[in-house]
C-alpha cells in the first residue's frame, strides 16, 4: 500500500472512531438554539481528523492502546473545533468546511459563547479518563493541554498584531516561529506527546516528537497557505484567495514584501492599508507580483524542505523502527502533508 | 462594627491577598503588545475583588485555611476577569471599571483571544495547588469549575439569544432562570462551594450552599442592572442606561413589557426593533415608561425579597452559628449586595 492510501485508510478509521466518541460531549439539551445546536455544528460538518488520529496512532505505535488514548484525541478534536470558532471570529472568515462561518450565520457575541463553552468542554473528556490513566498521567496530560493552548494563543497574538499593525518587514525566521506556536502545537506536536505520554515514554521521546512537530508544523502550514492560493475551489472549503484579502503574513506574502522592488513596495504598502473589503480588488495583481517574484514556488521549496527535516527526525525515533502499520502513518503523513491538495 | 464596614474590611484584605498572588499568573512575557500586557489589563484594574473573597471567607468559615483557598480564589478571580472580556465583546461594551474595553482598545480579534489566554489560565492556579489539596480533591474542584463554566455560557446563551431574537414575551420565571445561569454560579455559588470543599464539606452542605447563591446571586444581578439605571456616574465604571441602548433583558424591562399598555407595547417594539446607535434616542421614553410602571420599585422589591430569602437559608447552615469574623462577612454581604451603590 502506499502512503498516501495509507493516511487515508488511518484517517477515516480513527477520525470516525473519535467522532462517534465525541458526540457524547456535544450535548443535545437545552438552550439549544444559541448554544448546544450550534455547538454541535463545527464537529458535525467532518473535517479529516488529523489530530485525533495522530494522537491515537502515536498512542499504538509506542505501544500503548487505542482505548488509552481515545478520549485524549476526543479532547484535542474538541479544543480544534473550539479554536476554529474562534479563528473565524478573529480572521473575519466566511466559510469553513463549505458552509457558512458561525460568526457569519449567528453573529459575532454567539459565536465567542459557543467557542468558549467548547473550549472548557475539550477538559472533560481528559477529566473523565481518570480511573483509566490514573491521577498522575492525567495531569501531566491536563498541563501539556493548557501549555498547548497558551502557545497557540501567543502564535495567535503574534499573527494578529502582525496584521493590525500592517507590520511588512518580516523574516523567514519571524514566520517560523509564529507558526511553530499558531499551528504546530496543537496540529502535531500536541497529538505525538500526548500519544507517547500514554503509551508511557519520557522526556527524552517527548523532545524527539517535538523537533518533528516543529518541522511537520511548519510544512502544513505552507501548504495550508498554498491551497488558499492554488486549491481546487470545488473541493477547498474556505474562500479562495481569502488570505490575501485578510492581509494574513503568509510565508508567500513576506518573501513578496522582501524580494519586491521599491516601486512595488509603494504599491503593496498602498494595498494592505486598504480595508479588506476594498483589498478584494487587488488581490490578483498581488497574485501577479508573487509569481513575477517566484514566491510560490518559493514556499513551495522551504515546505519540503521541512518535511524532510521531520522525516530525518522520525528517522531517529527507536520506537518507529519497525514495520507498525501506525508508525507508517506517520511517516506517510510526513510525505502526505505537502503533497495533499 | 456594623456589616458594610466589615464587608468592606474582608473585601479589601482578601481582594489585595488575591491580587497578590495573581499577578504570579500573569506573565510579563513576550508577545506582550497583543497578549500579556493586555490580559494583565483588567485584573490591574482593581475591582472588588467579590468572588475570590467568598471563596475565602467561606473556607475560613467553615473550617479551613486561608492558604488552602488562595489559590482556588485566584483561579475564580481570573476566570470572571477573561468572562468579562468575552462579555464586553458580546455586549459591545465601551466601558468597563472607568476606561475602555478591550474590544473598544483593542478589537474585537485581539479581545477575543486575550480572553481565551485568561480562560486557560484560570485553571493553571488549580493545578497549582495539587500538592497541597491532593489529586481527589484537585479533581473535585476543576469539575465544580467546569460545571460553573457551562452554568455561565447557557446563560449567556440564554440572554443573548432574547435580544438577537427580540424576545418581549418573557416572564418572572424566564428571567431567573436565567440570571441563575449567567450570575449566580459564577459570582456566588461557585465561591461558596469551592470554599466548603477546601474545608472538607460533603454534598449536604453544597446543596444548601447552592440555595443561598442562588437567591443572593439574583439579588445581585437585580441590584447591578438597577445601578446602570439610577447609578451615581462618577462612581460607576460603566456607561450609564447602557443596558437599555444593549436592549438587556433586565426584570425591569421584563416586568415593562409585561406592564405597558397597548400602545405603548407597539411603541416600546419599534423602539427595540431599531439598531442599538439608533435607541440611544429613545433611553429617556424608556425610563419615563419604567418609571411610569413603577418597574424600578417592583424590582427593588424583588431583589429584596431575594436577599430574605438567602439570608433565611443562611441561618439554616450550622457552620454559620457561631460569632466568627469570615461568616458574619457572608452574612453582611446579603445585605451588602441591596444596598450597595
Amino acid at each position: 500500500m502506499n502512503h498516501s492510501s495509507l493516511v487515508k485508510e488511518v484517517l477515516d478509521e480513527y477520525s470516525g472512531l473519535t467522532r462517534s466518541r465525541m458526540l457524547a460531549y456535544l450535548p443535545e439539551k437545552e438552550p439549544k438554539a444559541y448554544l448546544y445546536d450550534i455547538a454541535r455544528d463545527y464537529p458535525l460538518r467532518g473535517g479529516r481528523g488529523l489530530r485525533p488520529s495522530i494522537c491515537i496512532a502515536n498512542a499504538k505505535a509506542m505501544g500503548g492502546s487505542e482505548s488509552a488514548a481515545i478520549l485524549s484525541a476526543v479532547s484535542i478534536e474538541l479544543m480544534h473545533n473550539a479554536l476554529l470558532i474562534h479563528d473565524d471570529v478573529e480572521d473575519e472568515s466566511e466559510l469553513r468546511r463549505g458552509k457558512g462561518t458561525l460568526n457569519e450565520l449567528h453573529g459575532i457575541p454567539v459565536a465567542v459563547n459557543v467557542g468558549d463553552t467548547l473550549i472548557l468542554m475539550s477538559f472533560k473528556p481528559l477529566m473523565d479518563n481518570l480511573e483509566q490513566l490514573g491521577s498522575g498521567l492525567t495531569f501531566r496530560i491536563l498541563k501539556e493541554t493548557m501549555r498547548t493552548s497558551w502557545e497557540t494563543a501567543e502564535g495567535q497574538a503574534m499573527e494578529l498584531g502582525w496584521r493590525k499593525d500592517n507590520v511588512f518587514s518580516l523574516n523567514e525566521r519571524d514566520y517560523l516561529r509564529m507558526v511553530a506556536k499558531k499551528t504546530a502545537w496543537l496540529t502535531i506536536i500536541h497529538p505525538l506527546r500526548v500519544g507517547a505520554l500514554i503509551a508511557g515514554k519520557d522526556d527524552a521521546t517527548l523532545d524527539a516528537l517535538l523537533k518533528i512537530g516543529l518541522f511537520l508544523g511548519a510544512a502544513f502550514q505552507i501548504q495550508d497557505d498554498l491551497l488558499n492560493l492554488t486549491g481546487d475551489p470545488a473541493k477547498y472549503g474556505k474562500e479562495l484567495n481569502g488570505d490575501i484579502a485578510e492581509g494574513k503574513r503568509t510565508l508567500m506574502l513576506i518573501r513578496l514584501f522582501k524580494q519586491a522592488t521599491k516601486v512595488e513596495k509603494l504599491e503593496l504598502e498602498k494595498i494592505f492599508f486598504k480595508s479588506r473589503e476594498a483589498r478584494v480588488e487587488d488581490i490578483s495583481r498581488v497574485r501577479a507580483m508573487m509569481e513575477d517574484h517566484h514566491c510560490i514556488e518559493y514556499a513551495r521549496a522551504v515546505a519540503h524542505g521541512m518535511a524532510g527535516a521531520a522525516l530525518h527526525e522520525y528517522e531517529q525515533v527507536s520506537e518507529y523502527r519497525g514495520s507498525d502499520r501506525d508508525a507508517k502513518f506517520i511517516e506517510g503523513l510526513i510525505h502526505w502533508v505537502i503533497e495533499r491538495n
